[in-house]
């Protein structure tokens, strides 16, 4: 997308009832948000165990809610991969449950305060760190997002506005307003967690222009939802719009490893955003590496793209691959295919990342110190890898215990977004009747 | 300003050679950018002490060259502070070029690496600082942001294009090849700092829409430009729009205290933007304080704007005052002006705050525990204190060496913004060929 460009998709004419709506929901929003900042963690921790409890007990009346989407969703002809996100089976309930508890047994992020210093004037200065104030978060149809995203705003003190896809209405205002009922219980504001009250699409046009009632505004969803809001954004946003990863052999890898990396990183799942899409094979051991791997995705049917170089070289040991076209270095795939390229050297390697990567997550297959140091720091993205699949790069497996979603934004959360992330730290300052000189 | 309403001001009309001047500058700057943020302390170093050489030797080219701006802005007519923000004089240029030399002396905040720590996988995870990338720091005309923002830059290894008023042009244009000419001598890339090359005010609206060339704008001016920019950049900004400070004296303030620290918030200086706007005093002292601090601000003229309660007291102690507005409980007077109201409660107090203040700086003045707590964990702005004068809110105050702004916005930095806030922190990991199960 032109980046000069601003497609307006949302709510070109004002829409008056919309607008109201939103003032009504973002000064509740913003009053809660004031109470839930300075709750005792026992409370939100309760609130976060009565919901898990209540989800368990309300499995009929969820099933209930969410017959109704999904029979819309049917009626309107959706694909079967839509009904499948859109469906809340008994699994699919369970986590949810199960990752409320999770949630409740993190540490509490608020309140920590750090860096406390004498300075010369005599103040002591520090930082404590508070929640960001009111989350908006805008997503599609799938009804787990509701709970595991009002899970993470309790917890970490943000009060927030559930914007999920209209044709998950039923299935989130039910759980919606469980996540009341579990606040009221556990003597915590209801309106800190409030879902969209309406289905209407200009709902989510009002929020992203609802500056001084939401403080950030977190997509979650697929690339062309993300990119839209991003272009009309009046508010922050926490969120990642591309995820091409690369994996990098170097010459001085180890090409068993890399083998087992490069398979990982690629095929273990094909969806992810931290799949890998492009490989990049230094020229030291192309003739070495290329086919072993060319044979393991031969063997899972993984299309490989490739440039001159590297598709000689598989050509040469019998293994059947395309040509790349330039669009393909800049493609995420999510799906069996991989693009390939060989460069002459780490600074080649760093160079193509620079150049075609996403800011989401890059690794390099190596044994050498210098290589890894330079890679690590050069490398300019949230998640920077030696010697291990991009996969990897996820907000349980970095240990955060829970993931509100991966940022490809440069300041405030890079990488996987955790509790942490939802907060900020202001300045503290106590002093003795100190005043400026 | 309604915050609904997008006003655009810019470049309303697509500009081709605007567009493709920017392109180019853009492009160079993420080209330097990637040199500059591996470069050696050493060298960014050795180029800020450089730099701070040049601006002394070449005094009298510099002066030649704001003359002509000077000589310009006096036929427009500009008023006689315009000018005098215009002007470098021998002090002004020392002020820059010691800055130069300070900054030098900071430690390098670049590639410090935080919480490696082992994760069930097997792999390290940890943090490393790195710099943005690419600063868009637009500003008004005073040439010594030139060098500052330069001196910032270069030390926090982000490249930047500097965009001062056009009306410092010409001397923006020396100062710039001065810069250029130090980041060559020390081996670094010159188009890591650019200044604009053209007056133009189209630039800034292609420099705000810029997105993938700059990582972030950071504004400094007044008020109209920083909420224009707001309104319209499709970039990250790190900015302060207003600065409505309060000072509250609670029902256990020490008065004697309460009287400096007040007088100093207020009338050290009247025009920074952590000057304090609004005094609130708890009633239980109203008698007993609102006298002494009136009679002081009489004394230096300064106009007292009081709600009901605090006028009628003041009146009883024969001092003069007006009544507030509502407005005024809204306005940052950056003037010999304070609006006074009487509060019942701390909690009215943090009420007040929330919905009066600008999330800047503001003050409690009390010897109770529990309050002091209270106000330090729910007053939601970039510095809370305790017992001292808004006024201090400062980078240099909080030991941070430099500020290239202070920051209301409430993700990334907030309050006074270092060498810290023009950088952020990356996921590293180091494997053994871990892959993901």
């Amino acid at each position: 997308m032109d980046p000069f460009v601003t497609v307006n998709c949302f709510c070109l004419m004002p829409n008056e009832n919309m607008h109201s709506l939103m003032l009504e929901v973002g000064g509740r929003a913003r009053k809660a948000s004031r109470e839930l900042a300075r709750a005792r963690s026992a409370a939100k921790n309760q609130a976060l165990a009565v919901l898990a409890q209540k989800i368990r007990q309300q499995h009929e009346a969820i099933a209930a809610a969410n017959a109704l989407d999904l029979q819309k969703a049917r009626e309107h002809g959706y694909p079967e991969s839509f009904i499948d996100r859109l469906t809340v089976s008994a699994k699919v309930l369970e986590t949810m449950a199960a990752g409320c508890e999770q949630i409740a047994q993190l540490p509490d992020p608020v309140g920590e305060v750090c860096g406390m210093h004498v300075q010369p004037s005599g103040i002591k200065v520090g930082r404590m760190r508070v929640p960001l104030g009111v989350l908006g978060i805008i997503y599609e149809s799938r009804p787990n997002v509701t709970v595991d995203a009002a899970a993470l705003a309790i917890k970490s003190g943000n009060a927030a506005i559930l914007r999920g896809g209209s044709e998950a209405f039923e299935t989130n205002k039910i759980l919606g307003s469980l996540v009341r009922e579990a606040l009221f219980e556990s003597g915590l504001p209801q309106d800190a967690v409030q879902t969209a009250p309406v289905a209407d699409r200009d709902f989510v046009g009002e929020m992203i222009r609802a500056r001084g009632l939401i403080d950030v505004i977190i997509p979650r969803g697929g690339k062309n939802l993300i990119a839209r809001l991003k272009s009309e954004s009046l508010i922050e946003m926490i969120h990642h719009l591309d995820g091409i990863c690369h994996t990098y052999v170097d010459a001085a890898a180890d090409l068993d490893m890399a083998l087992s990396v490069v398979d990982n990183a690629k095929t273990q799942r094909y969806s992810p955003c931290n799949a890998t899409e492009t490989l990049l094979v230094h020229e030291a051991v192309l003739e070495a590496f290329l086919p072993r791997i060319g044979a393991v995705f031969k063997e899972k049917n993984v299309e490989m793209r490739c440039d001159e170089k590297s598709l000689a070289v598989l050509n040469a040991a019998g293994i059947a691959a395309l040509k790349a076209d330039q669009k393909d270095w800049d493609t995420e795939y999510n799906a069996p295919i991989i693009s390939i390229a060989v460069v002459e050297s780490l600074d080649e390697a760093i160079d193509f990342i620079a150049e075609h990567g996403s800011n989401h997550t890059d690794a390099i297959i190596t044994n050498d110190l210098t290589a890894a140091q330079r890679f690590l720091r050069e490398v300019d993205s949230g998640s920077v890898m030696v010697n291990c699949s991009t996969r990897l790069a996820d907000g349980f497996e970095y240990g955060l215990g829970a993931e509100i979603g991966i940022s490809t934004g440069k300041l405030h959360a890079r990488g996987p977004v955790g509790l942490e992330g939802l907060t900020s730290l202001k300045y503290i300052v106590l002093g003795h009747g100190e005043g400026r000189r």
